[in-house]
């Protein structure tokens, strides 16, 4: 199998024009499950950037305790996590995982979401403890082909060993590919020095140029990118705008997850040039629109 | 009936000078009556919207839990939500609906405030979960012709619906003064591509140029803006500056929601330009002092 990449033409056809027809949630509208005393910038993250690529809206259902700390007004938080499925009638994509946390019972909030959100279709990215719930429980998720999973080394490691998939570096997206297999066609965005992204069939190459510093938080902000062109993808099989369908719904998974990492690293890469080995994730934010713009903007 | 648009003239003549002679509160006091553990950005979205544009002083009255994270320190909180009416005396406006929830007690509070304030001939602006209530309630609010609606497409389908309007598609805003005249006059916004206003007798379109973005909080904005020109035509009638007595008062809410729709649109424009598909309705705040002064000031 050999590496290829989509053109940015491609990608462009999945972006939603921006038109005075629109309403309000329409370009998309993303539901985060993460946030927990420990961790409330992760969330944020991910919401943030989400909005700021051009996502309508977004929710955050997290700890009760952790929403006071999550206070940009751009966001919303739950109180009961576990009725969070009457959010799903306004939600196209699940982003879970920022800030989860390994508490005992988040997590067995989150397998539930999980497993009544596959029942209604709902597209999901998963990150961070999100892939620590998977790696212990990896039923949950299998043959889901609307789940995209985004593990950094570590994570990436524990789940060939929960699959029983040999560990070896590997630079030819051949693991991922395997690992992606061996979930049944979930799509496996294996995060390194270049990113390999895989359904099973086909591996995709992300070799963008990206900032060198290895703040944490990068990760989220991925989740969040790849969240908003998920949730372009369902406008996109509804048609909320006229287009020539060329793009089949079984590849939007792997597009959404190299169009995310593309603008990650371009990102990564605008922040880190102006600031070199003092960047933080948060001096990544602003440069989500002007970075989208250099690259996909019509 | 004919679409028409007042002058920008009209409307600078409910504008309050700037003068010395004035002391605090007089141009404007706005009590917003919403906020809930949920949605904290609301309420702040509107309140700060009505300070920026002008009004001298907002309230916000929320749910004591939600107090904590809407902290801008211009706006105060209250904690007993069924005791307001002591601020009624302070209060030229009500803003009622923005981030309320649909929390049982809550719209029950919300009912009682809507009943006392109208005993006081206070004027209202209703949006969000406040139209939910009318929804269920219309008979609070109808012939209550101090009272602005501005539902979006969603919110405006349901009204129709709860009136037995049949809904359909028009730009025309005949169903505006429809839904008006069921409701015995109270001014409806209908919020969309343009925005269509109807108390019943006469239509006022506005198609100023808007973003394109419609990110989350836009409406609250407009509650805001529409707010503080209703409450600048509290001041109109109390003659606390001189003028000429040629506005009507039965056509100030008509003209304050046209000013308020207008204004919103140019902020909206003015943040999109700037920021395009990455746009926050956190961006469109600092739009409204240069927004207002391009169109009306003096």
């Amino acid at each position: 199998m050999t590496l290829t990449k989509p053109t940015f033409d491609v990608i462009r056809r999945l972006i939603p024009p921006l038109s005075p027809d629109f309403h309000k949630g329409q370009a998309g509208r993303v539901c985060v499950i993460g946030g927990s005393d420990d961790y409330t910038g992760a969330p944020y993250f991910s919401a943030i950037s989400a909005l700021k690529l051009g996502a309508d809206m977004a929710h955050v259902v997290c700890q009760p305790t952790a929403a006071i700390a999550i206070k940009n007004p751009d966001l919303t938080s739950e109180e009961i996590i576990d009725n969070v499925s009457s959010l799903f009638k306004r939600t196209h994509v699940l982003t879970i995982g920022p800030g989860l946390s390994r508490d005992k019972m988040m997590l067995e909030c989150t397998k539930g979401i999980i497993l009544k959100a596959k029942e209604e279709h709902i597209p999901m990215v998963i990150d961070a403890d999100g892939l620590f719930l998977i790696q212990n429980n990896p039923e949950i998720i299998k043959d889901y082909s609307e789940a995209i999973l985004t593990p950094n080394v570590n994570e990436f490691r524990r789940l060939c060993e929960t699959m029983r998939i040999e560990f070896e570096d590997d630079h030819k997206g051949e693991l991922a590919q395997k690992l992606s297999q061996a979930f049944g066609g979930v799509t496996i965005v294996q995060k390194g020095k270049n990113d390999l992204i895989s359904n099973g069939n086909s591996i995709f190459l992300v070799d963008h140029k990206s900032g060198l510093k290895r703040c944490g938080g990068q990760g989220d902000i991925l989740t969040g990118l790849i969240s908003t062109f998920v949730a372009w993808g369902v406008a996109y099989k509804k048609n909320i705008w006229q287009h020539d369908n060329s793009i089949s719904p079984t590849d939007i998974p792997m597009l959404a997850s190299f169009a995310g990492c593309t603008i990650n690293r371009e990102c990564s890469w605008a922040a880190f040039s102006k600031l070199g080995r003092s960047v933080q994730t948060s001096d990544m934010i602003p440069e989500i629109g002007p970075s989208f713009q250099r690259l996909f903007e019509r």
